[in-house]
């Protein structure tokens, strides 16, 4: 499964001194970028220069434990289901081992000079696929 | 139905030129605040303040439509389950009249000092109790 | 001097339970936007659509007091300097006639498509004349 | 001089498909933490929660040049100023060797739980002193 870390910020606190829930929101985006950078290949960034857009439409997240400043959240990211234009990806943030929260987020592949859906590129299929459970290659846990 | 306004501000947008959906999950808590003020009759700061706390602990969230700079997001609050300690919350969000996101969110009460969760106070009980879908009372829109 | 009002959210607050500070800076970007809506009279999001962007280049500001939670934070605007291409305009930021901040902000008319600085437009021009101190006009405080 | 760089993500974006301001102003807070990490020796979560707060009273930032998303801004942080209370900070941003933002920023050291100013603890004097700009040490840049 592919795994990034996230730090803490004190912009991610709230009032009550731990993340605030539409920040932990944001960890999934950052999740995703990561999962660009270190599994697909591609950085994001450049994929969205090039004008392909992945808005989420749909999105579940439960909070299972406070998020303090300076931890340091594991989160890891695993495909779902590839639809022809729409991914859904599993994301699980843990902290020292501690399920911190896991969510569903459903994405839409959209030309960004449309914003009208279009089908998942093959490039990036493949790589979706190699991240699904079961998928033999390289970035499964060992056990 | 409780309701509330929403102006999309620059600070909401994302690359794309639309509300970046973290920041729409962050509407579902000022539509909370301000359901708070304008139905429950107690400025959510003044209740935060005194050591009551609401950490959402479920979210679904449907991003229906995108949601532009300037856009009024009408934002309706209905409570739909009061449990011991939990309130589970739906918000749709409507830009004239198209819908642009619906959501359930369920928070858990927690008294701030011990971070523990506490009973739903009996105040705020029938408050919420009052803005449950078919209830009886003055937040129910005319036919 | 025009003013507008901006509602401290939870978004706002930090750790230690205030505004924090980038939070701030954000409300002189809200207090710009009103300030369009209700002296410039067009919408600021229209003139942004249109295609003229006015990306900030110098900021200096105070963060006198701390702001907290549910704070209804008074913004004064006033123009300071009107250059070709660029606009200084001072922040006042009061709570219960109590000042919190006090900000210079400078911003650059950039053409959208090029990115490029563009002059003053005239329509704006005048209307920013009438907002700097000591113009004769209905946004002048009474005495 | 310590310097750390930091990675522009899709939250930090606005409209114009460049960093937003604000959150370029929380870079230096950010640029802050790691600074107490890597040269003071003392992550600043911890200095936090054992009740020292660093409030920013005084701010002046040039925005050189905009900055884009993926972008690794390298920031340079540098002692000015050592008060009784405050400090006063040098930020200053660059992408590739290009200077994208300056800043000078002030803290007054606060005992969190008074909210009053309190002096700088000599364990931290010290590492500020070490980060002055001619001071000798290990953190100046090669020539």
């Amino acid at each position: 499964m592919f795994t990034t870390t996230i730090l803490v910020r004190f912009a991610d606190l709230d009032a009550a001194g731990i993340a605030y829930y539409p920040r932990l929101v944001n960890f999934l985006h950052e999740a995703f970028e990561d999962f660009f950078r270190g599994h697909v290949g591609r950085p994001y960034p450049d994929v969205f220069r090039e004008g392909l857009g992945c808005p989420t439409v749909k999105l579940e997240m439960d909070f299972l434990s406070p998020v303090h400043y300076g931890d340091h959240v594991e989160v890891g990211v695993t495909v779902e289901h590839i639809g022809r234009t729409s991914v859904r990806i599993r994301y699980e943030g843990f902290v020292d081992g501690r399920p911190v929260f896991r969510a569903r987020n459903t994405v839409v592949m959209v030309e960004m000079k449309t914003f009208r859906s279009t089908p998942v590129p093959d490039w990036l299929r493949q790589k979706l696929e190699a991240a699904m459970e079961g998928a033999q290659g390289l970035y499964r846990p060992s056990p």
